[in-house]
């Protein structure tokens, strides 16, 4: 087990012998987690705002978020109760947000690519154990910085492997488990002073967060392989 | 208050408006420390081992470490306790190490660069509280890799500041002192299992990791200015 804080590190790791685990808490993973849990055949991401225009122009629903809001021209943006709406049911989606669909874009190499929130850590952490032995979990962070919650997220699933008999020496992976144990049982406290939580609540976007901060809510692991994601 | 964890991330940090408190507590900034309290006059870190040699051929004392041990050709590596040896008092002392030299040559623009470990961090704490407005740590971290020992001497200082009524909103910072609270009362338990505390006790360096483990041991700010680093 490691944990890569950001897309800027990704250098750093070998992912050739890995899964891969894009975790983008608020709010990238989750939406995606969410849209397919509720029926979305697909999810693609796409890494510009330009991409996601032209797949709308050809008839796809696009879906794009920057800084936190919905892009000019697209009806949807990252949030995860938008995105989980029946109406989206068997459609494909297109997607393009600020920092989880640039980590996706990330994974090249990697034996699998397997997208993870709280939504649906314990799926991960079941699936991890059936079918790898080992994982890089690779935080969306912010601006390529570190960020709280995608660490926390890691650090959760790192001690479900944990508990499955899997074990690291990876620094990066022994301080998310820390930082997990400390916000488990008080989430939205731990994560009130967090600079992304400050950013996205300024906007009027509380409802989106708590719905992210939901723990396995969903019993399924999405998969990123040919350029789509769906359900494994 | 903002944490860097690895050189590789400085340039994501506008170091023009802040101190820079460089950490590489395993040894260098700790093996500085006591080296500066033990009576040399200055040590001059350099990025190279050929520089290190060509010191030498000048008659300079000169101390280079690769990979935890000494250099071929070098009576010194980056041990605080064999660098704070009575001999050296008065000397000028050149040192190259894999990590810590490394983040010192990367703080250009810093409104100043101080040095910091266990060894001085109540120092530190006092002198940015009484010179300074804002700080940025620069942790050496592990081949551009994020480390838990340089993490939490930052989220040491960091509490102390907090003290002293400064705040921070940047997760590496909130990050950084939730482990240190997590490490403070079982700082050898903590480390443990951390990656580079295994790689030195491998190397026979376990006198020197309690050394660096050592909190408060010296009243002193070392500061890196114009090539050199001194006693403020």
């Amino acid at each position: 087990m490691e944990v890569c804080f950001t897309p800027q590190m990704v250098s750093l790791f070998d992912l050739r012998k890995s899964a891969v685990v894009v975790i983008d808490v608020y709010r990238a993973t989750s939406a995606i987690t969410a849209a397919l849990a509720s029926g979305v055949k697909e999810v693609i991401p796409v890494g510009t705002v330009e991409e996601a225009k032209a797949y709308k122009a050809k008839g796809f629903l696009a879906a794009a978020e920057r800084k936190g809001a919905v892009v000019k021209g697209f009806d949807l943006g990252n949030s995860p109760i938008a995105l989980s709406q029946a109406e989206h049911k068997g459609k494909s989606i297109v997607l393009t947000t600020s920092n989880g669909t640039k980590a996706l874009l990330k994974t090249e190499g990697a034996k699998e690519v397997i997208i993870a929130s709280f939504l649906n850590e314990q799926a991960v952490v079941n699936y991890l154990a059936e079918h790898h032995n080992n994982v890089i979990f690779l935080c969306a962070g912010w601006k390529d910085r570190f960020n709280l919650e995608d660490t926390a997220v890691a650090g959760a699933i790192s001690r479900g492997l944990e508990a499955k008999g899997w074990h690291t020496h990876c620094d990066s992976a022994l301080a998310a488990m820390h930082l997990f144990d400390i916000a488990k049982d008080r989430m939205p406290e731990f994560m009130k002073n967090a600079s992304h939580t400050t950013r996205l609540g300024h906007l009027g976007l509380s409802d989106d967060l708590a719905f992210c901060n939901r723990r396995n809510e969903y019993n399924i692991v999405p998969v990123y392989e040919n350029g789509t994601i769906r359900l494994k």
